[in-house]
C-alpha cells in the first residue's frame, strides 16, 4: 500500500496506492474545499499534474449534502476529477466554522455556518459521510483545540480523540470496501502528549498518520516541534501528512523531519490577493512597481501563466479585480507548490535533498517583495 | 476590404478583412472591457473559436492607462491575443460612467469613474488612444444622448456627432497606417434624424457603420426600429454593425435587417449570475430543480461546460459562489452565442437563414426557465 523508494537522512521517497489510482510522496495536495480548487478546472490540475486533491466533509455536507453527493455518485464524478481525493474529517471545521457546539462522547451537536440547522457528527457520522464522498484516504474525526492551548484542555481532547479513533477503526474494519484511513496525532504543544497520541493510534493501527492541531499561521518553531514530537513514534511503513501546512520553506523542512504529504490553502488564497510564489519568496503583484515588468512571475516557469502573461498585464488585472487574474496567479502558485514536491523527489532519489533545502531555504524570504 | 459572399433577403455572410486578420460575418465580438473577455482565457477564446474581441476604450484609458499600452505595445500583446480587436471610442463611458462632465464643441470634459481625476476626451484624442490600444476597428467618438430622448435634444446631439465624426475621418487620413474607421449612426428613435444621420456619414465615409444609441435594455420595437431606419441608407459594401445588442433571437431579427456584427455584455454578465443560454430560452441555474439534474446545460452541445460537467454541478458551484461556475457559465454563454453565428452563416450561405430565423425565434423564450 505505502512503499518506500529511497530515504535521505528522515527525508523520504515514497508511494501510497489508493482505489483511485498511485500517488507518489512528498506530495502537495491542492484543497478543493466546495468541490472545486477556488478558481481551477479538473482539466487544469491535471495540466498541473496534480495527483490527488482534498475535499472538505464539512462543507460537503453542509452544501450540497449528501443526497446530491449520493445522486451523483460521489465526489469524484459530480466534480469530474477521476485522481485520488483525501478528505478531512470535517472537525476542524465544526470547530472553527459551526456555531453553538456540544461536545458530547458521542460526537458534536452545532449549528450550521450557512443557515443554523442543527447537526450532529460523530466518528460513525464522520466516515459515513467521507464514505458517500467516495474518499480515498478518510480522516478521523477528531476534536480540535485551540493551539497552543493548556494542558489540561489538551490532555482531555486528546483523550477524546483517542477514543474516536478507535471508534473510526472499527468503522472501517466494518465496512466491505473502506478508503483507507489515516489517524491524526493531536497533543497541542506537549511533547509527551504528542507521543502518547502517535503510540496510541499506531496500537489501533492506521493506513497513515497525520499530525494536527497546527495551522500554517502558528510560530514555525512550534510547528517544527510538533512534528519532530510526532514522528518518531509513527511507523516508517506508512505514509506522514501534515495537515494545512505550510510554506515552501516549511514544506522542505518537515519532508527533513519525516513528512510525506501536506495540503494548505495558502497558494490558492493568497493568489487571490494577487502574491505569487517564487524561490525568491513571494511577491505582491499589485504593487507599483510591476506596472511596466515584461516578464514572468518567475524567469523560466513553465506554469500556464509564466509561459505567456507578463507581471505588467497580471498586475493590471489584480488591481482591475478581474477573474483571469486570480486565475492565472492560482495556477502559477499551485505550480509551484506541486514542482516543488516533484523537485524533491529527485533530489531524495539521487541523495541531493539536503543541499537542495539548504539552498531553497537559504534564497527564500516570505513576503520580501522582489523585483 | 468587405467582401459580400452571400445574401438571402437583406441578411448577408461576408468576409472582412482587418490588421490582426480576415473574419466572416455575422459575427459575435466576445466582450473585453478591461483587457479581457471576463473570466475567460486568450487560449479559451481560441478554442471557443472567437474570431474578434471588443476593447472599451475609455476603461483601459483610465486603468492601466496609455503609458503601460505604449510600454507593452498595445492591447494585443499586453492581453496575447493576436486575433482582431474593435475597440468603441470611449464616448459612451463617459456619458454612463464618467462624473461632472461638461461637452464642448472641442470635445468632453469629465472627472473619471475611479479616482475623479480631470480628463479629457475628443475625437482627435479617442482615436489616438484607440491607435495606441492598436485597435483593428476604431469606433468614431459620439455624444451618447439617452434613448428614447427629446426630439431637439436628439437633433443637437446628431449635429454634433457628426462634426465629430468627420474630424475622426481627417484623423484616419492623416495617419500612415490607420485602423479601419467606422462611423456610428445616431438620431435615437426619430426616423427622419436616423436617415439624416446615416446618410451624413456616408458622405463622409467609413469602413463601416455602426447603429448606436439603443442598447440591449431597451424594448424589442425601439431597437428593431433603430436598424431599420438606418439599415437602409447603408452602402451594402460596408459591414454594419449593432452596438451593444443583443438577445440571440434579437440578433438574428437584425440579421434579417442587414446587420452583420454584434457585441454584448450580455452572455458574460448573466453568465456570472448563473444564467446560462440555450435555443429554449435562458435557464436560472440557481433553481433547486436542477440540484439533482444530471444532464448537461443544454444536450449536444459540445461546450467546455456541457461536455464535462452536470448542470447539477453547475449549480452547486454558483450556490457556493465558485469562481468555476462562472467560468463555465460563461464559457457556455459564449460559445452559444459564437455558435449561433456560425450556423447563421452556413443557412444564409445556403439560403435556409429565413427558416432557421423563424424555427429559433418560436423555440427561444427569454427568462422562462426550463427543466
Amino acid at each position: 500500500m505505502f512503499e518506500l523508494l529511497a530515504t535521505e537522512g528522515r527525508a523520504r521517497c515514497g508511494r501510497l496506492t489508493t482505489p483511485h489510482g498511485v500517488i507518489e510522496t512528498p506530495i502537495f495536495m491542492p484543497v478543493g474545499t466546495q468541490g472545486t480548487v477556488k478558481g481551477v478546472s479538473p482539466e487544469e490540475l491535471r495540466g498541473l499534474r496534480a495527483q490527488i486533491i482534498l475535499g472538505n466533509t464539512y462543507h460537503l455536507f453542509v452544501r450540497p449534502g449528501l443526497d446530491v453527493m449520493r445522486h451523483f455518485g460521489g465526489l469524484h464524478r459530480f466534480m469530474a476529477w477521476d485522481g485520488p481525493i483525501l478528505t478531512d474529517s470535517g472537525g476542524f471545521q465544526v470547530f472553527s466554522l459551526a456555531k453553538l457546539r456540544r461536545i458530547t462522547e458521542e460526537g458534536v451537536h452545532f449549528q450550521n455556518h450557512l443557515d443554523g440547522t442543527p447537526t450532529f457528527i460523530g466518528p460513525e457520522t464522520s466516515m459515513d459521510i467521507q464514505e458517500t464522498l467516495g474518499s480515498d484516504i478518510a480522516m478521523v474525526f477528531d476534536e480540535c483545540p485551540p493551539f497552543p492551548c493548556e494542558r489540561d484542555y489538551a490532555a482531555r481532547s486528546l483523550a477524546l480523540t483517542l477514543r474516536w479513533a478507535a471508534r473510526c477503526k472499527l468503522w472501517q474494519e466494518s465496512r466491505p470496501r473502506p478508503p483507507l484511513v489515516f489517524g491524526i496525532v493531536q497533543g497541542s504543544s506537549y511533547a509527551d502528549l504528542r507521543a502518547e497520541s502517535a503510540q496510541a493510534l499506531v496500537e489501533i493501527g492506521f493506513d497513515g498518520y497525520a499530525v494536527g492541531g497546527v495551522s500554517v499561521g502558528e510560530p514555525e518553531p512550534e510547528m517544527m516541534a510538533a512534528i519532530e514530537h510526532s514522528v518518531p513514534f509513527l511507523p516508517s511503513d506508512r505514509p506522514r501528512y501534515a495537515m494545512g501546512l505550510g510554506t515552501p520553506p516549511q514544506m522542505l523542512e518537515m519532508i527533513a523531519r519525516g513528512i510525506d504529504m501536506f495540503d494548505c490553502v495558502l497558494p490558492t488564497r493568497i493568489a487571490r490577493n494577487g502574491t505569487a510564489f517564487t524561490a525568491a519568496g513571494t511577491l505582491n503583484l499589485k504593487n507599483s512597481g510591476f506596472a511596466l515588468d515584461p516578464g514572468p512571475i518567475e524567469d523560466g516557469c513553465q506554469c500556464p501563466a509564466c509561459r505567456t502573461f507578463t507581471r505588467g498585464y497580471l498586475r493590471h488585472l489584480i488591481k482591475a479585480e478581474e477573474i483571469l487574474g486570480l486565475r492565472l496567479v492560482t495556477l502559477h502558485n499551485l505550480h509551484f507548490y506541486l514542482t516543488l514536491m516533484e523537485k524533491t523527489r529527485h533530489h531524495i532519489q539521487v541523495g541531493t535533498f539536503d543541499e537542495f533545502r539548504r539552498a531553497f531555504v537559504a534564497g527564500y524570504q516570505v513576503h520580501k517583495t522582489k523585483f
